[in-house]
């Protein structure tokens, strides 16, 4: 797991007393991920830095490093992440201003109980008069944050309002994030179906496999609003999107093709299931007994780790184990996605120089441009469920707006999101799990 | 109930014309609540009238009586009300614009991973970097809702939304409904308990009784963030600061008097609760035996009406029957809270005329005044939970404010809520559950 450290260093206005800082980032075997000049005068110029070292890295060497360096010298650390943090990153606010009498007596009592009774006499009103169908609650119980495991739901809450907050920025959504104090599954399931009236639909978080799996499927049986446990499907949606770019380029027929996917945790037998939806062959490899039943259950087949880098066109690993795939074992022309961060389980460079035809790591799939598309377009079209068809339509809306350079869109751009939204609001038309006319896509 | 009703109508330009109209309305029996020149041209006004008839009322009539004036038509009924709820009344907002990779990387992964292991490694950080202290759940199961009674939790979603407006309006806090989609108490003090985590405080809203006290209680219990029963305390307190702003006037000294509670629901216990722990004598009127037994638990004396109504300085009824109490029944220089709505259980005048030394109905009693300034305040002090003490300050800072005519301040006045604020978490300091020092409050 890499954690970003931000340090801030002065550096004297000579040519070349940058060049000597970034000399000894480099020599700490370092990448530089960012870059800014916060603030210069005339002497000066002061650098925010950004590095991700591994967890284990110790950074204080590095700082002594660059101070004994004549033209630069270390200032500090950077909170700029925690002053990104600061109170909270998400607020609920009153639509309107609630300054006069009048306004106080609609939205509240007497008023409001019009709208109850309104409800109460017919359901479906509530479509119109409450903010439930923009509301998506963000649901876990922090047993698998990111790659820190389990830290619990508490110490997840900043990745619950980060995706809220990016549900509200990239299309509006309102994101409500539950923590859940429990690991027992059933109580998880009980507790979601008793709040679930308060929402539009279901985004489960980080909640560690194979528990996942059954709290989801129970959830999806269960609901009549759209249940998705995004670590699965959500990541699944993106690597299918880079997928279908790659396999454009490499003029493959990604359908009917061999997909190998090794580590079939939540992510690895989201992105099988997704992958065999949409016609490939799956074979999987992982040591886990259970996890090998799952993926047949799902149509695929349990192989050996050689096996499946024998057979198969696509090699998809997310493992988390670095250096898992040696290159000897790379198949001539192989397209190959090495997914784990921030260790690839095999370096992309490598790959390619043991004759992959293509092969990238996980900075290709942003989980970012999956989930805001997906849940707007469900709760546009007022899905009862997600259906493949959905997920493979937000893919291929995704692989569309794909860059020469890149396979995936930008994700801070919300058109992007809105292209997504409709190619799945269409999709839930067309397979017949829509509840709402589609005019157009509600303003984001 | 009285739901309110806004009709549109047309009246000429001429002296006498929207007389008429008011004349029709006074005949049908009606008070206008509220009158609003919507748009007019040389020849016409359009006036947007609010009444607020009961629930039997029947309109039509009354249209038809208008459209017999020479100089008025009606143009229709007002959706007003409905205009005002369109998408519902809340958002969930991101705190700063995510519209650069930094950002996004700071805000979401990878740099988040810092936060998290952050409040991972020590628990108090999540105060600083998350939302939730300053976020308040509204948690209801929709069996209570104002007094329409049991119709659901969903036909609720509109006043716990007005709730959460409130929230925000008054004083900068989140709030977050929350619906049940159970009556057992034993499964929703399960679910409140298990999404606890996520919360700074709990506002438990228009559950019914008896099942509200062991919820309330049990959550207390178990819980070390403020609990409250909104209906019980909430409106308890607000009835409190006009019992002290009016026995100011009286010259009585509340401390010592005999308070007379007709009515031991929700409301009637939960004030009989803070007036006993404010100093007073309470005798308790109420024909269920559960709702005596109550009363005796929390050091009152269950007793029958005629009786109250002869030993009791204060009278304060809750019962919502319309003319419970006679005129004859009235003693001389008794202070009358007639505080159902709409139909007070004597009207004031009367009450008056019977040699009630002061008398009011609910309208004084603005359930908006409580909630916003008590929560705010034991989230500034980090209560563990609300004492009667904080209640009692939140009171007494309400009749501070308190004008010559009304017994309460204007509940729109964001100042009266930060002043209540205020109060409440100097008490929760002084009680000895603060667990944060106070400098100022925060900005709202």
């Amino acid at each position: 797991m890499r954690i970003p450290e931000i340090i801030r260093v002065q550096s004297d206005r000579t040519p070349g007393s940058l060049a000597s800082v970034l000399g000894v980032i480099a020599d700490a075997g370092l990448l530089v991920e960012g870059l800014k000049a916060a603030a210069r005068n005339h002497l000066h110029t002061i650098w925010e830095i950004t590095l991700e070292p591994d967890e284990s890295f110790d950074i204080e060497p590095l700082l002594d490093a660059i101070n004994t360096l004549d033209t630069a010298r270390v200032l500090g650390r950077s909170d700029r992440v925690f002053a990104r943090h600061e109170g909270g990153k998400i607020r609920t606010v009153s639509t309107a201003s609630i300054d006069s009498l009048e306004k106080l007596r609609d939205v509240y009592t007497p008023g409001v109980a019009r709208v109850c009774k309104a409800i109460q006499d017919d359901p479906q009103t509530a479509h119109h008069y409450t903010a439930r169908d923009h509301t998506v609650a963000i649901v876990t119980n922090g047993t698998a944050i990111l790659g820190l495991g389990d830290i619990g739901a508490v110490a997840g809450l900043p990745v619950m309002e980060g995706k809220a907050a990016l549900l509200e920025q990239m299309v509006g959504l309102s994101g409500a994030p539950i923590l859940l104090d429990s690991k027992d599954p059933d109580r998880i399931i009980d507790t979601v179906l008793n709040i679930a009236p308060t929402f539009g639909a279901i985004q489960l978080e980080d909640i560690k496999a194979p528990e996942c799996f059954n709290i989801e499927q129970t959830l999806i049986e269960k609901l009549d609003i759209p249940v998705l446990h995004d670590d699965q499907h959500g990541t699944a949606v993106v690597v299918l999107a880079s997928l279908l770019s790659a396999s454009c380029r490499l003029g493959l027929d990604l359908k009917g093709a061999t997909i190998g996917q090794i580590g079939l945790g939540a992510a690895g037998l989201g992105i099988c299931k997704l992958l065999i939806d949409f016609g490939c062959c799956a074979v999987g490899a992982d040591l886990r007994e259970e996890a090998q039943q799952r993926l047949i259950s799902l149509g695929g087949e349990p192989v050996a780790l050689d096996d499946l880098m024998r057979r198969a066109d696509v090699v998809i690993a997310t493992t988390g184990v670095k250096g898992l795939i040696k290159p000897v074992m790379v198949r001539k022309g192989q397209a190959i996605f090495a997914l784990s961060n921030p260790e690839p389980e095999i370096e992309p460079m490598r790959a390619l120089a043991a004759g992959a035809g293509f092969a990238v790591d996980g900075r290709v799939v942003n989980n970012v441009l999956g989930f805001p598309g997906l849940f707007k377009g469900a709760l546009d079209a007022g899905a009862t469920r997600f259906t493949h068809k959905m997920l493979i339509a937000a893919a291929q809306a995704l692989s569309e707006l794909g860059g020469e350079e890149t396979l995936t869109p930008d994700p801070l751009d919300r058109a992007v999101h809105v292209h997504v939204a409709r190619a799945v609001a269409d999709a839930a038309t067309r397979d017949g799990v829509a509840t709402r006319a589609l005019t157009v896509s509600r303003a984001v």
